[in-house]
């Protein structure tokens, strides 16, 4: 295709979207449903008993490149952890691209190959897919929405309503990277060490920790409102107070120094490649050595526990400081850092 | 919620974007699924044998309300009926919003209303979903993605390769209203009779149309690129040719001379609310009886046949003219008419 930029007539429906499905998309990460050129991708019936897991999710991060990968590592990785964490096999994605005409066409076969590598990478077919272009001055060059389908073994029932007091809580590895990074790369700020987006599929490192721990409570990505929201939601669901000790919680000393430079809370800044997990306590060292073992866990960290809420308030999550003392970890409020994925 | 427009904070993560889901989205289209919180939705076990169908659509569409409907209505039908075509039951949608800084929440609100609306009209429920806001002067208001996931019944095939010369060619209603009332609303034309948008959920009449028709091919969506581009997908994928008269398709008035005054070619404008099906043609008769008794296929007509391909070329569309001349009907070329849907 000879086209360098895109065009409005690459979203019209006709010869040139065709041209573009074919030698970009398809040319990168066409499965065999995907060159069916059907209406529906149709997927083999899943073994008896087999529940489905569906999720969805849209990426609009600028700038669409920054140290550690590009929007659409974001989109694949996004999807397939927000699948994962039920516990489902993630098997199947759909693309939807909202592309700005003058969109430079290097850029997104850039971004394609990567989406191709990543959807290898977490073993999941990309198997339909939508694309519209809008005119130039709208939409930022690149907007990707990613749809993802899971098939959960029988028997497996995860959930952020099953955190029990004495449950203890992990993450998968240091907070904060991507966050920090996408927020460097916009600012232009360098760091005498290099802050790289930890964007990565963790489906492997679920499914690990799932055959060690096997009654694992619950998964959740903290990704937009980072650690502090994602634990705020699964008090709040399960009924009950968390604790987490600051001191065990794995930060990057550059992430932390630019936090403070910049005035953000660590735990309020996004992820987009750790793992929230709550297991019971006597699960716990096994749910830890099968993170560790896996290449996207070498850091991770049991950083707390599940505690009873006191009738009298609602569920509260609390952040135990080096000194000792407690204060209440709360949910974002407003935003922080927009255009983070 | 007092918020008079939408607000970076409303993608934070964090609790404004905890109060949007809860008291917009949730409230107008939330199911169960959605209720519970976590990060994928869980969905039944298919039974044994059903395989799944899974598409995706964005819109985009400018304006977003038009006579006929809004880019919520669309939003629902057009992923809907993409499915549907599969002969699957469409049972799960998501919805992922990219949404303006100052967009209107007002409008957000009858946006959602009208999904839910849709959805419960085609018997879908909206199990999981995402939300970005976007900095004021990108994304033009609000765009929406739609995946949806629907089971095929053991032993249903339908696909656009299977189309046999002989076979006949059906649409479910008149070509054209879609793409001509975005287009008059957006250039402020007015004509005798109002011309409405055709978006409609297809599922039943799909449904209707395999249980008269059990041996129907496939059906297809003619969205962007009309009618022409349709069929030249049809074609290719099945290595037939296919010829329809242009007196039989059905067109309104009111469109065909909003066609000839703004140099359109029907054929061509977009739809979001017709089939079209391939049948054998024995069952031609019956199928176009259950169309016709739907609400939406009122206007049905057989519109054509599909032939032989002549080995010497490609697969090639006819149109057979009232003067009984042929010419061929190519696919879109360029854009006619961007941000359609």
């Amino acid at each position: 295709m000879n086209d360098e930029t895109v065009l409005l007539g690459h979203g019209s429906g006709g010869t040139m979207m065709k041209r573009i499905i074919d030698e970009v998309f398809a040319a990168t990460y066409g499965s065999e449903e995907l060159a069916q050129g059907n209406d529906a991708a149709v997927l083999p019936a899943p073994a008896p008993g087999e529940r489905l897991a569906f999720s969805t999710d849209t990426f609009v991060v600028t700038p669409h490149f920054f140290p550690g990968g590009n929007i659409g590592r974001l989109a694949v990785c996004g999807t397939v952890n927000d699948v994962a964490t039920s516990g489902a096999h993630v098997k199947y994605l759909s693309v939807g691209m909202v592309l700005e005409e003058g969109f430079p066409m290097d850029d997104l076969r850039r971004i394609c190959a990567t989406i191709a590598e990543t959807a290898r990478e977490a073993g999941v077919h990309i198997v339909t897919g939508d694309t519209k272009v809008v005119n130039r001055g709208h939409g930022d060059g690149i907007y990707i929405n990613t749809a993802g389908v899971g098939l959960i073994p029988e028997g497996r029932d995860l959930s952020g309503a099953y955190c029990k007091p004495g449950d203890a809580i992990l993450v998968s590895g240091t907070l904060g990277d991507h966050g920090i990074a996408i927020m460097s790369q916009r600012e232009n700020l360098s760091f005498t060490s290099p802050i790289e987006s930890d964007a990565a599929p963790l489906n492997r490192l679920i499914a690990d920790v799932l055959a060690a721990a096997p009654d694992t409570r619950c998964f959740r990505d903290p990704t937009r409102g980072g650690l502090a929201s994602t634990l705020n939601e699964l008090a709040e669901q399960s009924g009950v107070d968390m604790a987490i000790r600051e001191d065990d919680v794995p930060v990057k000393d550059a992430v932390r120094g630019a936090c403070e430079m910049l005035g953000y809370d660590v735990f309020q800044v996004a992820n987009e490649g750790k793992m929230v997990c709550v297991v019971p306590a006597e699960q716990a060292d096994a749910a830890l050595a099968a993170m560790r073992s896996n290449t996207y866990g070498s850091d991770a960290a049991i950083i707390g526990q599940v505690e009873e809420a006191k009738p009298e308030r609602g569920p509260k999550v609390f952040l135990e400081t080096g000194f000792g003392s407690r204060r209440i970890l709360d949910m974002l409020v407003g935003e922080q850092l927009p255009r983070i994925c």
